[in-house]
Formats: structure tokens, sequence, C-alpha cells
């Protein structure tokens, strides 16, 4: 299937010069969906090298073939959500994906008459606001690596570290999807309840803010409630994936958890504007890390063939820290974490079948975080709690500062790329926030939002 | 306030009876807000007696005043749900009852007009299919009752079976929205994972089903992420309340939780179809039960002067159970629970300002549960596991059946009236849902949902 699939050829290159970088995330090859404004009005788009072709003026540009499946799929994301084309069967973004790839190839047909049109159809991507990629019904965060949940266990002093239930079931939570938000800007130190160094209970701007590094499934089709997804249908039903970084302000986990997280991590979740296709990232499958040989046997609704087999990929992902020192002195962003997709225990699809294993419906933009991607090697710590060995041993950067949390002006950015012999890696675009300090809690206002 | 809106006014009666039978739940002083389908299409509309008035034929019917108010609220709901209208400001709901109630009113001016439109304006509500009242964005369910909390943590064995933190935030966790349906048909036992009687972790239908009774507070106005609402604030954002069965799947649950409820919530959870207003409620407002002496002190942000004054409400709840012999032997529905909302440790509007204190933005639409409504009598246990002292002490029912969790066909039948000397009653109509045999693991197809 892989073969056949122009998209997918290696040799394929653009007449956009900056999709033939060898560093881009946005070769050819990748071609992700996202939305950005234009002019005031949301826009749907894809991302080709530093540009986005805009799907409203490729509907209007005469340039897909009329009642095309192509066609179709530009017409669905004509309004600036992606949300319908994501509902649709497959094979209608696909041929939106193979349409693209062929305007764009450096020995298009077309060429000369996207030209005339360029500026209308492919803005490059910092003459626009990204957004986030289509509306989300329900967010859903996984735990599904078994360092950062052993890790956690040991610093609560638990006998057991790891839960009875993390090598039977996915183990996840409700998120708030109210407060996802597109990658860049600001993240705002939320004030909250927590025990002070005395253990007195006050209420105040949060003291120990961590990033989590996840990747993140897109829901596609979805399924009707009282019907659930098989592990083998489970693949289908993701579009594709994007980084998620699950701020959290741990001194108010800590306190408020008895049902799990709540105002410790609904201040602010970031995600990359882009999603990345699961058919864009099908070259880059691979078996999923086989269970130890004393794990419990995998439950049938769990174990499906072709998960097993391809349920994993080839994906590589980093978080960067940068403080204001270290940018007052023209310092580079230091790599704090460089992780792999193989560190989770449970596979996406396994997250899908489980999900909807009582009945529960998925509905399209439905968004599932992987969890925090840690794995057993010390570079390999997705977040700070874990890299400072849950603030023992503070994290050293270059320039001398230390932290054990992050502080206001901390930046960090999120990367993943795809990356196999033979075929072009593919990269997700950043995932980047910066820490500013808490508003007074008498400076806030009551604004209804537009 | 209260005294001078003429929606209150005990002595209004209206030229519809149902609507003055003592027993009603609608009567012209409540005037609550629903959704429903006629035609195939989706419709707003206000219950009155047992009709409804759809707000699409009122708005075509020029009996509401062009340009007023209630005529830009009537326009709305004319697309056949209530978020615009609840996402603006008060005054227009606000109106829009004012202007029903004289339309609707014995001595109504208009009346003969209203009688030549009767069929497309009142459809009786058995006419109708009602639907879910509006569109959720996000679902947050509290644990707000101090004796459901409490008998929990002693099943559990708990030293201290109250959490640390529940007398200083009322604890929360993100529920599940896509799964909330309209009170009326079957909900679905699932299936899980759990510890079977011998400790083996099974998949299977799971065998502890439950029912929680709790009311839910519907957002009007929302609020823009890092902007708190304050205590003093919050009752404004409050659009209305409506009765919620949260469903319970217990040994899924107990086996699951390690994070908060999971699978064990996500299969259904079951809504009332109107939202009574504030409005309407205001006349039966009081002062929330005071907190005890040793309690720690309520901290400034979740103190306020209105809500500590007339944060609670004079509101009666029960819950009845059938079951499918009684049915067949033509018995009535058994109550097996009768509470108070004074059982509620926190107020609405204090969880509301915890909610945003962290700067967690609310959306129009979004749902906060209350939590299980338990309070110390033996009669005011809100749940089966409760009112089974957790399976030791089966429910005995008057023919002779016992339980110890909801059986295939078992129906839960909540209701909730405010009641207050000098006020009419009015209550929220009912929260009904009936168990249906789990299907067959495999009888289960995908379907995409239209």
């Amino acid at each position: 299937m892989t073969a056949l699939n122009p998209t997918h050829d290696p040799a394929r290159r653009s007449w956009i010069e900056s999709a033939n970088q060898p560093d881009t995330d946005f070769p050819i090859q990748n071609l992700p969906f996202g939305a950005f404004e234009r002019d005031g009005e949301p826009r749907a788009g894809v991302a080709i090298g530093e540009h986005v072709v805009d799907l409203r003026a490729l509907r209007d540009s005469g340039l897909v073939e009329a009642g095309s499946d192509a066609a179709i799929a530009c017409e669905a994301a004509a309004d600036g959500t992606l949300n319908r084309l994501m509902a649709m069967e497959p094979r209608y973004a696909s041929a939106l994906r193979a349409a693209l790839s062929d305007l764009l190839k450096s020995d298009a047909p077309q060429r000369a008459r996207v030209d005339e049109q360029v500026r209308a159809l492919l803005p490059r991507v910092d003459e626009v606001a990204l957004r986030l990629a289509c509306e989300v019904g329900d967010y859903t965060d996984f735990l599904t690596s078994l360092h950062h949940t052993e890790r956690h266990g040991r610093y609560k002093g638990l006998a057991d570290p790891l839960p009875p239930a993390f090598k039977s079931l996915p183990i996840a939570y409700h998120g708030r999807a109210s407060s996802l938000r597109v990658s860049g800007g600001e993240v705002r130190r939320p004030h909250g309840q927590y025990r002070d160094a005395n253990g007195q209970i006050v209420f105040g701007p949060a003291p120990a803010l961590d990033f989590e590094l996840e990747c993140a499934a897109w829901i596609g089709r979805g399924n009707a409630l009282t019907q659930p997804i098989p592990i083998d249908a489970a693949h289908e039903h993701i579009f594709g994936y994007s980084l998620l970084n699950d701020w959290s302000a741990k001194s108010i986990q800590w306190f408020e958890q008895v049902l799990g997280p709540f105002l410790g991590k609904s201040f602010h979740s970031s995600l990359s504007p882009w999603i990345v296709t699961a058919e864009a990232l099908a070259p880059f499958r691979k078996a999923p890390v086989p269970r130890a040989k004393d794990d419990p046997p995998l439950m049938a609704h769990l174990n499906g063939a072709f998960d097993q087999q391809h349920g994993g990929l080839h994906l590589e992902l980093s978080a960067h820290l940068s403080t204001a020192q270290l940018r007052e002195a023209g310092s580079a962003p230091v790599r704090i974490t460089q992780t792999h997709l193989d560190n989770l225990y449970w596979t996406f699809a396994q997250m899908v079948a489980h999900h909807t294993s009582n009945g529960c419906n998925l509905r399209t933009g439905d968004l599932l975080g992987s969890g925090t991607i840690s794995g057993a090697a010390d570079e390999a710590r997705a977040c700070i709690t874990e890299l400072t060995n849950a603030g023992k041993d503070p994290l050293r950067l270059p320039n001398g500062e230390t932290r054990t949390a992050l502080e206001d002006g901390d930046e960090i950015v999120l990367g993943a790329r795809a990356t196999k012999p033979g075929a072009v890696s593919i990269g997700f675009g950043e995932c980047r926030g910066r820490i500013a300090p808490a508003f007074a809690f008498a400076e806030q206002r009551v604004e209804t939002p537009a």
C-alpha cells in the first residue's frame, strides 16, 4: 500500500524551495492540515515548506478537478474549519493531499497556473495567524509511559510505584477542551490552592509549573454511543497527530487531586498547529515495543493483528528550554529532552479501542493525548519533575542558571520528527509556549469572550 | 428584586389548564427552556403545563413586539439551539419569559390571537421528541456532598474518610460531554475491565451499575481564558439548572481509577430536558447551610456576600426505582431517595469561582454537576452504593425483590421541586433512564453517527 502512494515517493521534490531543505518539517511528503486566520476570516490550510496552501483559495482557483474527491474535500474545508473534512471517509483527504502533491511537485504540469495565483493560494506561514486545527469536542489524556508513571509512583513513596491497572488498560482521564490553545504566545501562570513549605494551605500564583511532552491523536470519523470501535478498525478512526504540551501546575495538582487532575492542568494546554496525517506517517509505521514476558496477557479487545505489527511509529520527540537570561545573551535554547514514541506502553489504536470499549462515543475532532512520553534514559525524561528527580537534582543550564520548575519568561518548544532510512523525514512543526507572570488576582476582570 | 418580577407573581395562572394543576412541574411561574425535534427539525422551546412553546413558531407569529428584547431572544433561539440565547445578557431571556408569561396568563389580552395559531405555537410535549437542551462544550462533575464523600471513604477503609482538600475547595473532575443524553430511553449496560469475585481481571458486561442523583448548573455567559469569574459575579454566569443522573459502572470504576473516573462513567449520563432558569428559581433562594465552627475558614475568592446569603435553594430532590417485575404487576415505582440541595457543602457559585480561579475559561452551555446529593439521613442517600451500605444491606422492594446494584430492566426516575411558603412550587421535569442488557461484544458494529 505504502509503495503505491505517490505522495510518499521519496524522490518527489517541490518547486517551493523551502520544502526541499533537509531540516524542514514540511517537505512535499508531509502536507499536514491546519487552520489559520487571514483577512480576519478563518481558513483551513496545508503546510508546505515555509508556506501554507489556503484551501478556500484553492477551491476558488479552478486548479482542482470539479467533482473529484479532492474538490469535495476542498469544499468541505472551505468554511475554515477541518471538522467536516475529518468526518468524511479517508479517501477524500487522501485525494486532496494527492492533488496538492501533484500541484506542488517540481515538474507540476499546472505550475504556471499556480504561479498566476500564488499570493492568494500560498501565503507565507509567517504572514498568517495560526489557529487550533479543528474544533475539539472532548479531550482525553492518557498515562501510557511506564517510566513516567513508575518515577512518579516512586516520588510519592508508593510500595508498588506502578498502579495495578497500568498493564491491563491504558489509564486515562478526561481533560479540559476549552483551554486548549494553538502553539505560541503566553501561558499565564495560574492561581490556585496549594500547601506552602510550612504545610499551610494558601491561595496564590502556583509555584511549581511544569511542561509535559506528549503526542496527541485526532479522531477523524467517530462512533455511535453503545458501538465500540474494534481494535482492528481503530487505526482508520485516527485522522492524524500533533504535539501536545500538557502544562501542569504541580503544586495545585498535588493538593486538589482526589478524582484526577483538574485546575492543575485546565489553565492552558498547547497544541502544535498542524495535524500530521496518519497517511503521511504510514511509511514510518513500526511494530510497537513487545510487552515483557511476565506482563499480563493482552486482552482480546486490545489485541489487533495490524496494530501489533504496525501500531508504533518511528517518531523522535524533543523539548527545548530557553530562559530570559539565555535569550538576552543570544544563546540558543537548550535541549532538555530527547525521547521516542517507543516509550509508550500502549498504542493509539489501543487507546481508541479501550476508550470506546464501554460504548463511549468519540466524535470528529476529539483529541487523545498520549501522556508524558518519558523513557528509561535520563535524556528521555519528558517533564521537569522527572528531569530534576522531583526537585532533588536541579536542572543546570550552560549559563549557570538552575531550575526545579518553570519560571516566568521560560519558554518550552516541543518538536517531533518521523525518520526512517529510505523515507524523507517529516516533522510536526513546533509547539511553543512562554510562561507569563500571574496576574494579580484583583487585576483580573471578567470579559465575555467574542 | 424578586417582588417586582411579574413572572414570579404567585397569583398568576394560565389559560392552559394543565399548567394550573397543583402537581405540575411547569406552572406559568416556571417557563423553563429546552430543545426538541419537530418535523425532523431542531427547535428551541419553553415548557408550560403539558405543552411546549415552539420558539420558532413564536418568532413567526407576530405575537412578540418587533425589535423588543423578547423578539431578539426569540430570534436567537430560532435555529433550534439555545446556546446563542444563553450567551446573551440575562435581560434577553428574562424579557422572553416575561412576554410568554403575559401571553399565557389567564387574562392575556392576546389570548384570541394565540388561539388562532395554537397548534403551531403550542404542541403537546408528548407529541414532540425532546433533545438535549443545548450544545455542551465541557462537562465538569463536582464532589460536594460531605456525606456521600465520607461514606465512600469509609467503604474504602480510609483512616480519614474525607480527603484533606474537601473543605478547602469543591473537588471536581472533567466528565465526558459526548455521552450526555436527554432523559428517556435506554441506558446500555457497558462492557469493561474489572476484578471478579476471585480477584481475576476480566472483561465483560459491568455487574455493578449504579445511579447518582445530581443537580447540574448550565453556564450562560462564559469568561475569557486567564480571567477568573469573581465569586460576587458567579451567579450571573449561571443560566439555569437541570437534573443529572451520573450513571456509574462501579466495578469498572474501582479497577480503572488512577486519575479519576473514566469509562466507569462515560458510557451514558442523563439530563432532564428542561433548563429551569436561575430567574424562575430566584424566589426559592436561601442561605447555604453554614460551615461548621471547626471547619477551615472560607478563602476570600470563594466567599461572596450575596452567595453567603442567597447561594442555596429550597430544592427537594428524589429518586424512584421501578423494576420489570414491579411494572408487570402494575405497581408504582418505589421512592428510594429523598434529599435536599442543602446537602451540598459548596454552592454552585463557589463551584464557578473555583473552576475559573486558575484562569480556566467556561463557555456557554458548559455543564457543572453537583456530585451525588446525599445527606446524613438514610432516606437521603442518593445512590445504591450508599443505600445498601456498599452492598452489605441489600435494598428490599415491597414485592420482595432485592438490589445491591441496578439490574437490566430497572428504571430510575429523578425529580426535583422548589418549594417555599408563599410561592408557587416549580419542578424540574423528570430525568428517566432504563438499563438495557449489554450487547454481546461481537454484536457491536461501528457506525458513523449522522
